[in-house]
């Protein structure tokens, strides 16, 4: 099933993907509400949704909204792909690195993505992410895929001088409007088995600027559930981020590529769909809100 | 003003204590609720909690909860005090490190910190820790002072082996249930500005493990406030850990200095009081809830 949380006008709703259009779903089942929260909680809701028939409104007038509204925590794998950690000068790790990111640093697919005034060095990393389903701790890499609910694109914006200030990224990963999530969700059943062999892409225009495969990550989504859950219990509605291919604009030769105000970045993975991100500038997000 | 969120018997509420005892503001206001949330969102709820009168239970009555049950994020500093920084062989830095805490790692003073069956090295750290009160982002540190809502007491409970499992430090600082965070939180008007000048230290029964004093700091509340709120917008509820002096476990010579289950480390600091906290071993915690 292929799930857009988004708004119509001023209705916000969960709607069904299908070829024909997006399915209102909420308005067929109220309690389903207006976002993935109710259907991740509830297998039996999420069967029903699958059920539902009604009118398809074209998914161009939705305005995305994010699929969770307030995820518990937001994990985040840093190096999971060889030829990324290679071009930041890292050494191949045995064990993931991982961060934290805020609520605030977050928002939906087709929102823009904030570059920061006291920075310029703003990037881009083209990830999978997925959404834990039922939680759990100590949560076998054999069990695991068993909690995901679904999976969707993300865009870990990243603002490289401010993560690199200390060892710790958390900064540079956590300016407010950074990270890209969406619009939709595909359940597993509509990927392959741990949403591997998908191609990623991150663009601006018809620049390619990250092109990889999910299936060369070091940390697939069963090991990182393990992993992850070895030490925190996961719970419904946590997203996690998977890590980006190499092609990074910090890395990029002879001179990195920063994301510029005015450009659209776009996230794709194969199957899931495109995260699509205009840059706007800090001063000109304070101008609009004057 | 010094309040303690708590349960007397099934009754939870939010008391002020005083020398007298714990007067229970939740049953004299009902709006108080039993977090700190609603006083952190109304100066005028809070402004009558200091009016409230009412016959006082004692403190030692009162079984401690977390002062915000849903903290919107915690946030923590991470190398804070010159000596620390030098125990730990980290260079002196210019920015602070800083990593976060995910919900499931904290909990109230007094209940069980968790070692975890994976690893026995188990350390405390002794830390200010402050309240966010009214949020913002791009806060100046002339602005500063005026977002605390009050200060508390952590311990920063770390698991020193899946901390330096990578340069990222989240596995080690988020095992459930590791950081204790209580009992008591002091208004800034009870305390010097910016809780300078306050003795800390940790203990376990008579050993002295870490004895400073809050200014020894290198940024302090003030500063903390305005490197944080450059990069994220603070929230009302938010929690901020501050660092911990030297004297951690894993630096100890000869040899480290680890938790062991049965006993109880104590981090004190003066004028807002001592948070407790019985290790307990993983495997019994999961006994216990059988």
């Amino acid at each position: 099933m292929k799930l857009l949380v988004g708004t119509v006008g001023q209705t916000r709703a969960v709607f069904r993907v299908d070829a024909a259009g997006a399915v209102n779903l909420t308005q067929a089942i109220p309690a389903i509400g207006t976002d993935l929260a109710a259907l991740i909680a509830s297998p039996e809701l999420l069967a029903q949704a699958g059920d539902v028939t009604g009118d398809a409104v074209a998914v161009a007038d939705i305005t995305p909204a994010l699929p969770v509204e307030a995820p518990g925590k937001i994990l985040c794998l840093g190096l999971n792909y060889i030829e990324h950690i290679k071009e930041g000068g890292y050494d191949i790790p045995d064990y993931p690195a991982m961060f934290m990111r805020t609520r605030q640093s977050i928002m939906a697919a087709g929102a823009p993505l904030i570059r920061p005034s006291c920075s310029e060095k703003l990037d881009y990393e083209a990830e999978l992410m997925l959404i834990v389903g039922k939680g759990g701790r100590h949560i076998s890499k054999e069990d695991a895929l068993d909690h995901v609910f679904g999976y969707t694109v993300f865009n870990d914006g990243s603002v490289r001088d401010y993560q690199r200030k200390t060892h710790q990224w958390t900064p540079g990963k956590n300016f407010d409007q950074t990270g890209a999530i969406g619009p939709y969700v595909m359940t597993p059943d509509s990927l392959p088995e741990g949403a591997t062999g998908l191609k990623i892409e991150s663009r601006v225009g018809d620049e390619i600027l990250q092109s990889s495969n999910t299936s060369n990550m070091i940390w697939g989504v069963a090991d990182t559930i393990a992993i992850m859950s070895e030490f925190t219990t996961l719970e419904p509605g946590d997203l996690i981020a998977l890590g980006t291919p190499p092609g990074v604009g910090h890395a990029k030769k002879p001179e990195p590529r920063w994301l510029r105000p005015g450009e659209v970045v776009e996230i794709e993975i194969e199957g899931i769909g495109i995260c699509a991100s205009p840059i706007l500038d800090e001063a000109d997000l304070a101008k609009a809100a004057e």
